[in-house]
């Protein structure tokens, strides 16, 4: 009897196809990130339940899968027992949170400033939903122990570069700095102790409009004229927020050295970037990690309305880990969002803009044959270029061809006849 | 306050170096894999726990590692607990079970015969030791759908290959068939139920030689008849086992086409192997797996003295899950073992056969400068074949560049200076 052979909900199995598109897109990626400098390295995906628990991760901290204790550790006749009696580890559920780690543990070890590349699994508990999964991967940059926006600039132009070479293009970077956020804030009368709550609904601006927001803020029970003062600042104008001269917010804010680099970085950025995408400063992007200390940028791209790239300074997260804070800044790029797009662009016949490895030649043989002349032949075709596939020789041969030129091969060669054809997908 | 920051017991972090080198490998198997026609899955990390139980794994089952339940699912006030109460998935310990889940639920994707590449991480409970990991890689080659011997023929000549463009060389592939095994085994007289058992102490011989095999089966309470005339037929003649005559061994054994099938393979896997490796039939072959159904093959790296391959064919495990059988031949490549050798062969200063990517450039700038046109520079030369990282230059150079050779880099330009210079590691 047959058993049930999907997938755990909430995770996929890669057929060749898709898998030749996301390891093209790794390879495209890596290269540019490995051109500029920065080394990959890689974390297991197991990580301490304490560690995970006791982390920054907001409310990703209730999507951790934990892991069961083994043997004599496992005690299930204890009375009210815990999640926390029982496991002791859990699957990450990103990058940052081991990478602190990592660079606590083996800091004597790493080059300062550390410039390093992950690109791996991690795991959340989430309802699957269309482009939601519970595996997913992840593909970070980031420069730890840079306390300069340099390394923000260099992120920034990075990661852009990385876009560009998989097609995205005239696309948008939205800057800020969390500061600036906090100071305009707290200047319009909110506590200090009220700026995250009031930061989670000012990041709901997108989807209920300005307004909302207001009616948020008061349905909250805040102060009208705090929230009147707020609005002025920061809801004003158009739709993306009020304030957009960089000197004037810095005044507000009462933190100028944080207008004047985000300043700075755009002015760079905008050098290196030349006709390809935009850099502008967006007063209304909070991004919702609470670990972010400093700058903080994302990538849209019009064409798909939709984030792409995402990321900040986060200075006091090494820290919590080696008990001295350390600078550290990251980006990390949507790697299912932009798969799933270039997926659909291929679909449709759109080209893309990097190659998806060699060219797939099927080598025809007789099976009543000598094989090890085959893959001696095969050997041979190797040489000009091509990922040979031996496969016997069918009676039908249009028909063969037909499902071969469907499937990918690009070519076909039969032992023992000449020169190599080429294969064409057929309307049907 | 610092916590602990070491990695999960029995798991690793993986440096920029040795990463380097991982990475490396990886593209050197996967170029020869994919130019072989054999094409890149991937499966979830996460199992069914179910599936996973009755799986064929052997020991591996009390090895897994287990994912509580979540939400309302798991209910830790049920009286008697046991863990398959509040475990519904776990880590998988192998890639092969979940290989066959990912054809049964795919087949009509599938090409076939299909041929495939996997190379991901498994995880196994195990007691952590040299060598020996509780997350690890697998590298695997596997062809379904192929009940010819071509398919071991291909996956032999493959996987040779790769450990070839490894730097391994002048290696030996030993071969056996389980139905020889079976056969020589009941025709010594003991029972069809007991084969497993006595291979299970056969599989010893390297350990405990001749004797050693002869007395555990006596200890058994075997026949010590039966126990003499399989002593007489396998543990004769030299300390690998007695019989080598193919032609022989079919007729003892009762399955003559299964001998001529391993003498196939070889006349075939030689006239490719030339002078790269040898192949020999090997009568004490056992391979643990309980899945095996008939050839089975590994590779000894004798400057080693491991195994470094090992595979063989599996023609029931999909049916399993299709509830039809499928012929299915796999090579693993030990990904670990291979990768502490060459690491080991690294830091003794051998040089490796393959390179660790491109070289580096430190690229030295004043920080006091203009980081735009550095940057602008550092593409510059990353259009020469450099991996450039901007580097703040320091007061005493000196020091800087006897840093930045002994952290890999090759090379350094200052900028504003003329020139690419190369750095060299000096004694100290």
């Amino acid at each position: 009897m047959a058993i049930n052979a999907n997938p755990v909900r909430g995770t996929r199995d890669f057929l060749p196809k898709e898998m030749r598109l996301r390891e093209a897109m790794q390879s495209v990626i890596l290269d540019v990130y490995k051109d500029a400098g920065f080394q990959r390295i890689q974390t297991p995906i197991l990580e301490d339940i304490e560690r995970l628990n006791k982390s920054d991760g907001g409310e990703n901290l209730s999507l951790i899968f934990k892991i069961l204790k083994r043997g004599e550790k496992l005690d299930l006749t204890k009375e009210n027992l815990t999640e926390n009696d029982i496991a002791d580890a859990g699957l990450r559920y990103d990058l940052t949170m081991p990478l602190s780690r990592y660079y606590a543990a083996h800091r004597a070890e790493l080059r300062s400033p550390f410039k390093v590349i992950q690109l791996d699994r991690v795991y959340r508990a989430e309802r699957p939903q269309k482009g939601r999964y519970r595996e997913f991967f992840q593909c970070d940059i980031d420069i730890i122990g840079d306390p300069t926006n340099r390394a923000e600039t260099e992120l920034i132009h990075t990661t852009a570069k990385a876009l560009s070479a998989l097609g995205f293009t005239d696309f948008t970077v939205r800057i800020n700095d969390r500061r600036l956020l906090t100071g305009l804030i707290t200047s319009s009368g909110f506590a200090p102790e009220d700026v995250s709550s009031v930061c989670i609904t000012f990041d709901k601006l997108d989807k209920i409009g300005a307004e909302g927001v207001r009616e948020e803020l008061l349905a909250k029970g805040y102060d009208p004229a705090a929230v009147s003062a707020f609005a002025e600042k920061l809801l004003a104008g158009d739709a993306d927020g009020g304030i957009r001269d960089l000197a004037a917010v810095g005044a507000l804010s009462g933190c100028p050295e944080a207008a004047e680099s985000v300043a700075e970085i755009m002015k760079n950025v905008e050098v290196l970037a030349g006709e390809r995408f935009r850099i502008v400063y967006d007063p209304s992007l909070v991004r919702g990690m609470g670990y972010y200390t400093g700058t903080i940028f994302e990538i849209a791209s019009p064409k798909f309305n939709s984030s792409i790239a995402g990321g900040g300074r986060y200075d006091k997260m090494v820290g919590k880990f080696l008990g001295e804070d350390v600078p550290a800044v990251g980006f990390s790029i949507g790697f299912e969002r932009i798969s799933d797009i270039l997926s659909e662009m291929q679909e449709a016949g759109e080209p893309l803009p990097f190659a998806l490895g060699k060219p797939r030649l099927a080598l025809l043989y007789d099976a009543e044959g000598d094989f090890a002349a085959v893959l001696g032949k095969a050997e041979s075709l190797r040489k000009e270029g091509y990922e040979v596939t031996t496969v016997p020789r069918a009676k039908k041969l249009g028909k063969q061809f037909a499902a071969l030129a469907r499937d990918g091969f690009a070519a076909y060669h039969i032992v023992g006849e000449d020169g190599i054809k080429q294969l064409t997908v057929k309307e049907e």
